[in-house]
């Protein structure tokens, strides 16, 4: 058994502790990571409060995992000691389902196991990327490239494929107009991509407050969402719309943006149902789609895609000691645009 | 003027009448038609109950189309005196924008003038099928091929376009698993040409009232929704479904029964806003999405694939006298499965 030290959490309405938590010893495929940064993610701060279900406490969060690999198992063929890596939002799936075989494990018939609040296949229940080290299928592990440095190749890990995905999905390239609902952790990567992609890229934005970032980050066009015109101005306008917002919003006046045959997808999953006129979809054939991070396989190839585009999360470095705060500011939206931990101060 | 003998409702309560009504005389690329028969959609009952909007009254509904043309303005080319021709939902559009370009008018970004309770390029309000004649540019006439009699003819210029499109543009076909959502005017027509078009195809309607009927027109598996079990059977098992019913559904337990990348299409729409959890969605990449009917190339290409695969929906003919009985047994889906009004009779 390996130990490790963590952050964890006790109960919904509890603040973090300092923790020593198990990881297994290494399998004949696992990689054990030493890890060096975690992104915090706002499912994190959904799942910690137990917004998402019932949860086994104690939790120890993070699915934005960068390090480097300390020891592989004797199987292992992909992975060797010193090689910088990566662990995402899940770390093993039944592989051999439809899914599985497609390559995109995030959709596992039987159910992806989740890098925390899950359990492994040795009936454990997983814990996540606020700690020091962790266990994986060498399967589930990617290789960041030298480019990306390990802080900001952390958030690629969760708010990188979320959006990478998509875009590729429906196509966000060359003489396609896609608008980013949302400029935070999601938004900023999504506004990168789809730049990169080659995609014409408009941000709606509550508000003009982040505009100068937005243009930094690519965007070619951005509007206030809080403002009557621009579902006006905007009406019919794209072809693809990427919802990093998971609060609940006027889906309609959204859809009124899409042209024809256009697809708003949501990666954010509001809480409570949301309600929808479906003559907004009828009248131009447009689709609402969902669509939840990526596989291994698409995650891999969204790294080296960010490594070829310089495109890297601006983020905010933090001491294990700041996540309490961390939760809080970003409740506020008050983040520019991830909070990444520096687990050498675990 | 020519004058046109009708059936008309004068409010949202009224019984029809015996009327009399108006066509233009014939304009340059004018085609006169004498209608034979004309089908009753439930859009028809919508739209004289008032339900979707403010009407002016009088009200001449119908929009399933078939006759024969009597006379043609001195520039039309496409038609002549004696044609098969039928009309469906719309009977004009701008022609110039990107959508009209595209022979996707029903999606004009003008707005389609529709074939009763529109308004026309002259500023006339359009009235519709219910009638002895009707003029309407060659361009929005199409050709009833000979295998296909008037009388069948006329539901497909609804019935049968509202359900070939989304068919056609979401790819049923070899291989492809098809479910239908009710087995109405418009689902025994969505059964005969996805099967025609070699999709496995499955009926969901509330009871098993009608199985041997929709095994007949084609379908492979027929599963009441009232049972729970079907749910749990099929769940993950279709890559479409074609969503006939307008009434609200539990759209999240449909969402459950699509695969990866499955796509659930509305070609109803429920008067009330829906309530749908995102998470249905984003679990699998599947996508909600709605079509309306379909352009006039489309429409012509639907009837030419109808006669080629002897396809036709089964009908009931009544007489102009018998509408209103029609509208009350169409509300209580006691019709198999499409009312025509033979037009001789008016």
């Amino acid at each position: 058994m390996i130990t490790a030290k963590a952050r964890a959490v006790d109960g919904p309405d509890k603040t973090f502790r300092a923790a020593e938590i198990n990881r297994r010893d290494l399998d004949s495929f696992d990689v054990l990571i030493e890890i060096k940064y975690a992104g915090i993610c706002h499912s994190d701060i959904h799942t910690a409060h137990g917004e998402w279900g019932p949860v086994n406490y104690p939790l120890v969060p993070g699915h934005e995992i960068a390090g480097i690999v300390t020891d592989v198992g004797p199987r292992v063929t992909k992975y060797k000691v010193g090689d910088r890596v990566g662990v995402g939002c899940m770390v093993d799936s039944c592989g051999k389902c439809e899914n599985c075989r497609k390559g995109e494990e995030q959709y596992c018939l039987k159910g992806k196991v989740d890098t925390y609040a899950g359990v492994d296949k040795y009936g454990e229940p997983t814990q996540g990327g606020y700690s020091t080290h962790i266990v994986v299928t060498e399967d589930f592990v990617v290789s960041i490239p030298e480019k990306i440095s390990l802080d900001v190749a952390a958030p690629l890990l969760c708010a990188g494929i979320t959006t990478y995905s998509p875009l590729s999905h429906w196509g966000a390239g060359q003489g396609k107009r896609v608008a980013v609902v949302g400029m935070g952790g999601l938004g900023h990567m999504a506004v990168q991509i789809a730049h990169a992609m080659g995609a014409e890229v408009t941000v709606l934005s509550q508000t003009l407050g982040k505009k100068e970032d937005g243009l930094q980050f690519g965007a070619d066009y951005y509007y206030a969402t809080s403002e009557q015109e621009t579902f006006t101005k905007l009406s019919g306008y794209f072809d693809l719309i990427i919802n990093t917002v998971s609060a609940k919003i006027d889906i309609d006046a959204y859809f009124s943006l899409l042209t024809l045959d256009g697809t708003l997808v949501n990666v954010g999953a509001p809480a409570e149902p949301l309600s929808l006129n479906v003559m907004s979809l009828i009248g131009h054939r447009r689709s609402f789609a969902g669509s939840m991070i990526g596989g291994i396989r698409e995650t891999q190839e969204m790294l080296d895609f960010c490594a070829k585009h310089n495109i890297v999360p601006k983020i905010e470095v933090i001491s294990a000691d700041q996540i309490d705060e961390a939760y809080k500011r970003v409740l506020v939206s008050d983040v520019k645009y991830r909070f990444v931990i520096d687990i050498s101060t675990m």
